[in-house]
């Protein structure tokens, strides 16, 4: 009996025509330009301008999905998307999410959802002994790495500044990243009111790695100065060409002077899975956070950001605030995780990472990473060996960065042009002034068929 | 050609189990206990201390699924789930987040997804109008409330302290909301370093609702004691009784001293749809911001928080930080989400709402919520009938709060006894210092039936 929905067995009609089309999207993905041929305001102006009065079928509604927005979607798991990071939502990962939409649960607190607040600790012990860090790291989900991070820099100031959490931010706090960080790290620090003045970006070497030289002489600068160093953030594999810092020595450096070191591993973090990569963590025991995000590159539908933290009670510190009608009986015995972060509502994210986990199980993960970061390579020597393009950073992981030398003008047209073939999707950056076009590999529908066709589009159209 | 990934057959095959699992699940849902009879670590023990090696059939992690985990859900979209808000996954709902599932697109900016971007903003005016708010309030989807609250409260401060991007948070910053407002308000302020001693809590009326001669009172004396009051926070729907605050006397106090006013209509804010309901956002319409959470009382599977703001260019000046690799060709023409926000990644959310708000339509939302609402209005007339039992809150929306006159210790252990029953799950919260059940009505499967078995079962406890 539930009078007000659709019924269950129209349900089951509309969910079997649904599981159709995602069968059918993955097995076609192809057949669809990656980039969507529309301009702004295209689909906007297409829909109607208010709400229906009326209810309207279902038939209706995936009939206009098809006709409408279909068209005008960026097929992030197309297996030739290869912009920003190439992300996946694998099938088993898929399955998973249907069914916690459907239980619809919310593990703010331990008596709110124990499936999904204990599965959310198993998943977060079996990623953490994948990629090697000690038992010591409590681990949670967040929605995002920027949250992820964002709740690092909050929980190192509480530590710096203790008087925050009823005073307010005090006046002298900096802290430390690489020039080549992602954006999300200062806007982490804005966000929370530390100013953008306040977060010293340090130069690198020539690989793009932070130079932990450069890092100690700008802290003993700043300490001079009477400034307040907390928190340094490194990086395993940037988003701009995807460089690893050298997280031991920054390590060394946070120990020396007392600063809390969290590591941003959100796309790279996997790679440590893979044994004879395990080295991109090395240090990594020793430090006091880090994020990796298997909604990157491990085949698991967005959203899913795993926070590690080696001081939960820091988290706790700066972030616990229990009202009465949150209060339950197993306070004190189970861990509550809105206790540790910002956000109250937190879905049962953990199903689908469980789902990946298993049906995949560590070989078959790791033989998937090695062929994206063999394929990179791959990529890598054929570009080198056509004379019209240059490489434009190491390739350690899977992102490959180049450009024509022809200049910044040729090779902003030969993105626009790929972009606008439909054959994929890859994107651009600036390093040391000059353009680049970025070519990332992840999804797990990409096969190595793929990225020679993607070249050959490339070679094609650079005329 | 997806060697890798599960087959799209396979896909298909247990597709099918998967749909046909959530359609008897909702189809039976009363058939399992609301709160699951489990311990704290009883499934953490249950479960492999690391993940498999070997990928594992698909039939296995089904099976674990309805063996291992089942057991340990608390069945938030069970219709007898009556703690906290009562929330839904509607079928239509559950449709919609299947197919975003699948896309697995990032709506960061125009171009990264134009159908999620531009559906998003359709959807955010659609449920504008629905409440009636001015087409001046640009709208956007975060995960929760805690979340919009948090951006309404760093945007409010940038206003205040226009350094602040850039110098950090200065001191002197204070802000205002209820007794009976949301933690995640303090939370935020907490979140973004304004620390605990600056939020003031003003009293309530005999109703529960922010007092608008302390507020500017309080206001008054802050200023005398050369304070800078910057943001007021107003609720309607309170999570502890569903109060609603007087929004047009707030407001004029608002703008007599130049405060951003944020309105938490995360539960209530849907009662607006109904015409004779409409007065609870009177005055809502020169506020700088609101927050209505569609997963609350609009039917939509978690997580979906409709964040409005008067002044999207102060979020762009809170947050907006665009690196290299982020920029597009469309950049001043489209929309780029990302920089009104702190996440960077952003789900296509919109959809599920798109989907329910069509298959339902205006009509039939109102004629559910107009029940909702009257069968709190009946269930408190019974309560009142039976001597045992005490009001402790005027019923103005879908939650009704009571007590056992015999006290504390009696009405939590009738709680107890009710959750330990498997019939219901209700909550509890302290109000002036005594012990208050709390009955939230809002589910989309609830009938009339259920709240009468509930309120049986709970008269046959109270022995």
């Amino acid at each position: 009996m539930r009078p007000f929905d659709m019924s269950p067995d129209e349900f089951r009609r509309h969910g079997h025509e649904v599981v159709d089309w995602i069968a059918n999207y993955l097995e076609n993905t192809r057949d669809y330009p990656v980039v969507p041929r529309v301009q702004p305001g295209d689909l906007a102006r297409a829909l109607p301008a208010s709400a229906p009065e009326q209810g309207e079928s279902m038939d209706d509604i995936l009939a206009d999905f098809q006709r409408q927005v279909i068209p005008a979607v960026n097929h992030w798991n197309h297996p030739r998307f290869h912009a920003y990071f190439s992300v996946s939502a694998s099938a088993p990962g898929i399955l998973g999410e249907m069914l916690a939409t459907a239980l619809n649960v919310n593990s703010m607190v331990w008596l709110s959802c124990p499936a999904s607040v204990e599965l959310e600790a198993v998943v977060m012990s079996w990623l953490r002994q994948w990629i090697g860090l000690p038992e010591s790291f409590f681990g949670m989900i967040h929605d995002t790495a920027s949250l992820s991070t964002l709740h690092a820099i909050a929980a190192a100031r509480a530590v710096a500044d203790p008087d925050i959490r009823h005073k307010g931010a005090g006046q002298g706090l900096v802290m430390y990243t690489s020039r080549h960080a992602h954006s999300s790290v200062e806007k982490g620090a804005l966000s929370i009111g530390l100013g953008r003045d306040n977060v010293r970006l340090i130069g690198v070497d020539s690989e793009f790695r932070m130079d932990p030289v450069l890092l100690r002489q700008t802290i003993t600068d700043d300490l001079r100065a009477g400034l307040k160093p907390f928190c340094v953030v490194s990086t395993t594999g940037t988003t701009s060409v995807a460089s690893i810092d050298p997280v031991a020595a920054i390590q060394d450096i946070a120990d020396e002077f007392g600063l809390w070191h969290h590591i941003d591993a959100a796309y790279g973090g996997p790679a440590a899975i893979i044994p004879e990569m395990r080295w991109i963590l090395d240090g990594a025991a020793r430090a006091d956070s880090l994020v990796i995000n298997p909604h990157k590159w491990l085949f698991t539908p967005i959203d899913l950001s795993a926070f590690y933290c080696r001081r939960p009670d820091v988290l706790r510190q700066a972030f616990a605030l229990v009202p009465d009608y949150l209060k339950t009986n197993q306070d004190g015995v189970a861990v509550n995780l809105m206790d540790y972060g910002i956000p109250l509502g937190r879905r049962f994210r953990a199903l689908k990472l469980w789902f990946v986990m298993r049906w995949f199980g560590r070989e078959k993960i790791v033989s998937i990473l090695r062929a994206h970061i063999q394929w990179a390579a791959e990529l890598r020597s054929w570009i080198e060996a056509d004379p019209r393009f240059e490489i434009c950073a190491p390739t350690r992981l899977s992102l490959v960065c180049f450009r024509l030398k022809s200049g910044d003008d040729a090779s902003r047209a030969l993105l626009d042009a790929i972009n606008a073939s439909g054959t994929a999707f890859l994107s651009g950056n600036v390093l040391d002034g000059r353009f680049v076009l970025r070519f990332a590999i992840g999804n797990v529908g990409t096969t190595h068929d793929d990225i020679a066709a993607v070249w050959d589009k490339i070679r094609s159209l650079a005329g």
